[in-house]
């Protein structure tokens, strides 16, 4: 494996490779210096076109405990301001000897030019409305740390439309095993659904007492400007996971999120603070996973120290 | 010790010990490979909500002169934009494995909630009027390399009441032994001084030749447009430490200031460069303080290396 | 050497020899693990007036090859915006105690000034108009990895005036024996040329087919608005190096450009990105050239690891 672009870069082994992989640097992450050798004097970059400091610091913490350097290339202070070109800014970076870049960009599809571009490794931080693969690798990992994968009832609720997140979801899932429901109104769900593997509600009320697990996504408030619903105080009478929601989740069902979370819009407080939710831990095994995606693509291959 | 919140959280004893573990990093400094691998594989994550490049550059120093690797939250950048909670911010950085947080905060009291937020320790670099501790600690370090601290007069000059500065100092150098005088117009002062071991002055002229110690506070522009002086100029004529209120200084008497200075303003240039100033000596001890700091909450207890 | 403030610190025998340093790091670059402990525990803080996200980046790069530990300070975020001094900036980050400065400031001559107020070694990484040593050498090594340097015949197109990658080349390759033709309008080159060792034509098209190499300066199109040069159609009619114009070029000519590179303006894209094209070999040796510098200045004269 040379890049991770996406979700569709993997079969169900491979996937499951990577999920096996994380564990052990879920462990390395606990030692009492959560720290390997595994990459001195790799150089890892990290390309944000659109700020996420929450993305970038788990990517540059993971490529720091493989011992790594680690190059924050700022986009809001950089040449781009001066009119240069993607390729021209990404080639440059390339020939400083970088060995990966790691790339965020609104327009769908910037990662893959990137690689055709450079000869180092490309790694995925989420392009455009595309694709978000080590948002879905932390999201299985930590789904398959609680529950086999396989046969589970997964919903994911929100503005499926424009997340990144969903659709890479959707498809790790789908190779694990789960079945998906997409939950949202029509005007924030995909305008066709042709080939996804996937069931569809409009009401969270009609599926939240039968899933297993609840992922929201993190609604954008520019969407309610762009006339796709009514208000927040709707929205959230709908489709948010409020308390008295949460409390028709089966005993065993989980809540995730991938973060920032609007607390009180698509989730209450009390429930993303509560017994079911994941969020915390799916932070946590962000950083194994980009671990074990970096050691992947520019590893030995030898076993972990 | 578990976090450094406040100089509340110290005895006179705990104190002088922080001091004295200090002196030992001041001679790490000084080494041809100013370094030493006590902290190897820990993650110190500096969390600025005001931006201070000096206090954020000292504290990334000291931590990476430990061989801590280090995290930068720029919070301009962040999700905090997004209107992400404080709570929701601390706990994500904390999720990825973080073993302390520095943090800058305008609310008074930030450090305690994130203090009970999160596992790891918290080391508070100033938060609101309240406390700056590493700072009162560099200046004992500082004061104590040049003099006997206990029975030192020491004037704080300036706008105390809105200074964190001033209020760690004040409980600094009372656990140490020294006599403070408070100096500066009523509007700038606090508004009950009940409990502050303190005299006060409401004219520098009036102790500038008694004093040992001239501490001298940062004066914000904008406590002008509050109407809290009347002009800078007028300030300056009987607050500043002008070059003739400088030649009514004892002969060994010492000035100091916690920067960025505004000369000309609280202090001449001439002064702040003269024989009687300690501002550089100030910078350079801060770095071995806040080694002291970062060691004592998460080394190991074995001796410096 | 204790600083690099301009090529005039160099003579012939001592700019030769950084070159062959930098062909060491040259080849430490192209090891599996391009990093060698030369530098550990020394410090180098890059101080940017003006944002270079690619000088700053090569620069940060050299230095952790080096092992190094990096501070970057970043002017926009800090006290300078607070009215500090630039002499108080500089020596609080002395005082933290830094062993290099890589400082980049928009006032010629700022380097200087520094070095007089520091302990600590300086390395201009460009200021004003004046120079820009370190891209003059790169420049150089790129160069003489192709050719020899004596003899050569080098054109320097466009804007001359504002130039200081042209300043520090002239002199540069002056001292190693290459002749220089600067090419532009009048507006474009400077008001006086005494004591420049260069020839001066005012038409691309009469030395295009004459020239070993064609170094082109990056047009700021602020000057446009100056009433520097009428449009950039204009511009690129007589100066920029189009398909058309590279097409008379000798067969064994090179092209060079410090970057970012306006596409269309001062170079065609197919030229930029073509065989004669050494821009992404400038980038490489930057690296190398950087490492150089810092281990000339910062390291104790052993051979290179």
């Amino acid at each position: 494996m040379k890049h991770l672009l996406s979700i569709d870069d993997l079969d169900r082994a491979s996937l499951t490779a990577l999920l096996d992989l994380s564990e052990q640097f879920v462990a390395v992450n606990q030692r009492e210096i959560p720290k390997v050798p595994a990459l001195r004097g790799k150089v890892v970059a990290s390309l944000f076109y659109e700020e996420s400091t929450r993305t970038r610091l788990s990517f540059e913490t993971a490529a720091k405990r493989l011992s790594c350097d680690v190059m924050t290339f700022s986009v809001a202070q950089s040449s781009v301001k001066k009119g240069e070109s993607l390729r021209d800014t990404v080639q440059t970076i390339a020939a400083m000897g970088i060995d990966a870049v790691v790339v965020r960009h609104p327009a769908a599809g910037a990662p893959y030019r990137i690689a055709d571009w450079i000869d180092g490794s490309v790694v995925n931080a989420g392009d455009g409305r595309h694709a978000h693969p080590t948002q879905a690798l932390l999201d299985a990992l930590t789904l398959r740390r609680r529950r086999e994968i396989a046969g589970l009832h997964v919903a994911i609720v929100g503005d499926v439309r424009h997340s990144r997140v969903a659709r890479s979801n959707v498809k790790a899932l789908h190779l694990l095993g789960a079945d998906v429901t997409l939950v949202g109104p029509p005007t924030l769900l995909p305008e066709s659904l042709e080939g996804w593997p996937v069931q569809v509600s409009h009401e969270l009320d009609d599926v939240v007492s039968e899933v297993d697990v609840v992922m929201l996504l993190r609604m954008q408030f520019e969407r309610q400007q762009e006339g796709l619903f009514p208000t927040l105080r709707e929205y959230t009478a709908r489709y948010g996971l409020t308390e008295a929601r949460a409390e028709r989740l089966k005993p065993d069902a989980l809540v995730m999120h991938p973060g920032p979370m609007n607390r009180g819009v698509e989730v209450a407080a009390e429930v993303a603070d509560g017994r079911a939710s994941l969020v915390t831990e799916q932070v946590t095994n962000g950083v194994a996973v980009r671990m074990a995606v970096l050691y992947s693509l520019l590893g030995s291959g030898a076993p972990v120290a």
